[in-house]
């Protein structure tokens, strides 16, 4: 019996009634001819309190400690949700990422899945129960628990559908899918049917409702993501592969006898859709954004690998890096991190700056990094100046730009990110097809 | 260095700030020439509220679920220890039960410890950390996690002392020690110094505040026990091995080398304490007290196997059982449970009824239980026949009636227990030395 792998956030089990909701949904799929792994999040807001009751007791809780902490929002919610199922004759069983061997690297509070398991999980499938697994949690060597990072569920229900060779990962939510920008700023925004893995990947690093690192893991596995509401019967967004312009991608429909409903259609739809495509599929924002600024930094080999390699190696992900040459063989860079990573960069890349002989660092909290999304757009001239004019005329200053094969990407004030949005929406033709 | 092992409960651990409270008293154990590993109990009513939660998403929640998701509460209790510790500059590292080595076997909700594996542990302490440990939690061999039932932290916390061959086991709670009776109920009710595990046995059982398993575990690898108010600094009480009349005790003091200050004490004052001490130690009692009568049971062999094996084959405990001899060869057989086992004993009990012939099955579930308990009344005349005075007294009206070595106990309503334990209290002249 095919595998279906589906994942519930913690607003759709923000209480007690909606968690025997969500049950009831998942017994109805595992009626229906297929065998269910149920990811789910923790319960509504569980994971911010518990964040919060650390700072009560600690100013810098320890990460390990945390992780663990942490990690217990998940157990709460699983277990409620097998009992749910059990409780309307569905049997279920809760596993902890432990229990669902989900093996993961040491880095606390962004550990990355080196390893599944799913011994476990095959066998209680075959004893015809539902698996419900805790989600954003798995295990070091030393059976320390850590957790994936934030919005790390979707990344291990993708996990576990790839580990599993499950015919698709549902990613179940308060949204009815993928918008072509946040519908609670643009109310014209519209839903897609569908989107690739790659357009998804730069919508989802820049404000949409799935995890980058999920959307990377599912393009790598070639697994089916379909994104839609909770509560409802809506039809949401599949997130699948690319039949153009992207090498090395994985195939994602393995065989034609594998395919469900929806997606058969869409695989018979998708070659007309590629070539009728609008060229920007969305519009992205992220307010989450913090720059440092090395300034009179020496234009030589070797800089920026002794400058980012320091952050690396605690986890840091840098975004946006912008390079601007100077006189003098002396250089700008910029580069952009989470806001919760900006103190921290900050104490690596000041300790690197002397060694490097930069003049001075700065840095600056409060920006927004707003994009437009689109296969195909290098092809077509005009894009980048479009938006550049877009923001000019609602004037939005921009602060820093850079570019990949499906994205224009401007760093903003937070101030107007907002209208900043509003104003690409329309500008692009977003608001009716 | 000498192993201290410490565990506090959940009333010590109710708010952040008590964490803290508590976090600095275990730093100033740590930095008094002793390893600290502290076992903690969830916050507060943490435990009471996922039961609520659980049984709003299923009337009968599965009880390895269950005992997944209450472990969640040590969980976060023992995480918060750890950063609090670190917070004031005491190195800290929380363990789960899995992580701290503690295998039990699959009874759920009830589990009982098999072994612990204290190298994890050991690893920590000799890394110069307090371990943290969650209390109440085990692990089965399939890596299932369970629960040692109610009150359970007790005997994770002597079950460790144990394995770590601590110096002792320190029980940290909201009372002071161990009185003579229930301080609510009996102003006049005195703290004892000391008591022994046998004598500790029999009043933890109806009603003092050590789980009855953490004591007889203390007394058969003989780990002396010290039960003390959380905050405050008067001295508790000292459970420790008889030096009296019990065959086959352990040791209580290994080596006088070991002794620390309090024991040393203790241990020269015993001899001559043992010899004055008054006949009754103190008055328990228990509210939580359910009892099942079958009506004439055939008078043969066999009969009380096949009624009692399939309740421990389920873990529920029989407490007190009195058979009365009837006539024509039948008898009536009464005994009790605790009140949330009754229903599900009734069921075992009702299915067994028909199979040895028995006329009737009874129950009553408001009932409670109250001992006088002491070394050496039987060896001294007319103790029972005042217990029964005091009570007559009292117009309590005696539903059944038990005894032991150490021990008198009458079954009576729920509704006068109160009142009975302050008329025993006054009766054997526990109001004042």
């Amino acid at each position: 019996m095919p595998i279906v792998v589906q994942k519930y956030g913690g607003s759709s089990l923000a209480a007690a009634e909606m968690i025997r909701a969500v049950a009831r949904r998942i017994a109805a799929s595992a009626s229906g001819g297929v065998q269910v792994v149920a990811v789910v999040s923790a319960m509504g807001d569980t994971t911010d309190e518990l964040i919060d009751l650390a700072h009560e007791v600690s100013d810098k809780p320890a990460p390990r400690e945390l992780d663990l902490l942490l990690s217990s929002g998940e157990i709460v919610s699983c277990t409620l949700m097998a009992m749910a199922l059990r409780s309307i004759g569905t049997d279920a069983i809760a596993l902890t990422g432990l229990q669902a061997g989900i093996r993961t690297d040491t880095l606390y509070g962004r550990a990355r899945i080196h390893s599944i398991d799913a011994q476990r999980i095959r066998t209680e499938l075959s004893a015809g129960k539902v698996v419900v697994v805790a989600g954003f949690q798995g295990i070091t060597d030393e059976l320390d628990v850590t957790t994936l990072g934030r919005g790390g569920s979707d990344t291990s229900a993708v996990a576990l559908a790839a580990a599993l060779d499950a015919r698709r990962c549902e990613v179940y939510t308060d949204v009815e899918g993928i918008y072509t920008a946040d519908p609670r700023i643009v109310p014209d925004a519209r839903k897609l049917e569908e989107i690739t893995y790659h357009e998804m990947l730069e919508l989802a690093a820049y404000g949409a409702k799935m995890h980058p690192r999920s959307i990377e893991l599912a393009s790598v596995y070639g697994v089916p993501v379909y994104v839609a509401s909770t509560f409802g019967d809506k039809p949401g967004t599949l997130i699948h592969g690319d039949s153009g312009s992207f090498p090395n991608r994985a195939p994602v429909f393995r065989s034609s006898g594998d395919l469900i409903n929806g997606e058969a259609e869409m695989a018979e739809k998708n070659p007309e859709n590629m070539e009728n495509r609008v060229k920007v599929t969305g519009v992205a924002h992220d307010r989450n954004v913090s720059r440092i600024t090395l300034r009179g930094v020496p234009d030589r080999p070797g800089v920026a690998a002794a400058l980012f390699e320091p952050l690396s190696n605690v986890g840091i992900s840098v975004d946006t890096i912008v390079q601007n040459t100077g006189a003098n063989k002396a250089t700008d860079l910029s580069f952009t991190v989470a806001r919760g990573d900006l103190q921290e960069a900050l104490e690596r890349v000041r300790s690197v700056a002397d060694s490097v002989g930069a003049a001075e660092v700065l840095s600056d909290d409060s920006l927004s990094k707003i994009s437009i999304v689109g296969v195909g757009m290098l092809d077509a001239p005009g894009y980048a100046s479009r938006m550049f004019r877009a923001l000019a005329e609602a004037r939005i200053n921009i602060e820093m730009i850079t570019t990949s094969e499906i994205r224009i990407t401007c760093i903003v004030a937070e101030a107007q990110v907002e209208e900043a949005v509003v104003a690409l929406h329309s500008a692009f033709g977003l608001d009716a097809v």
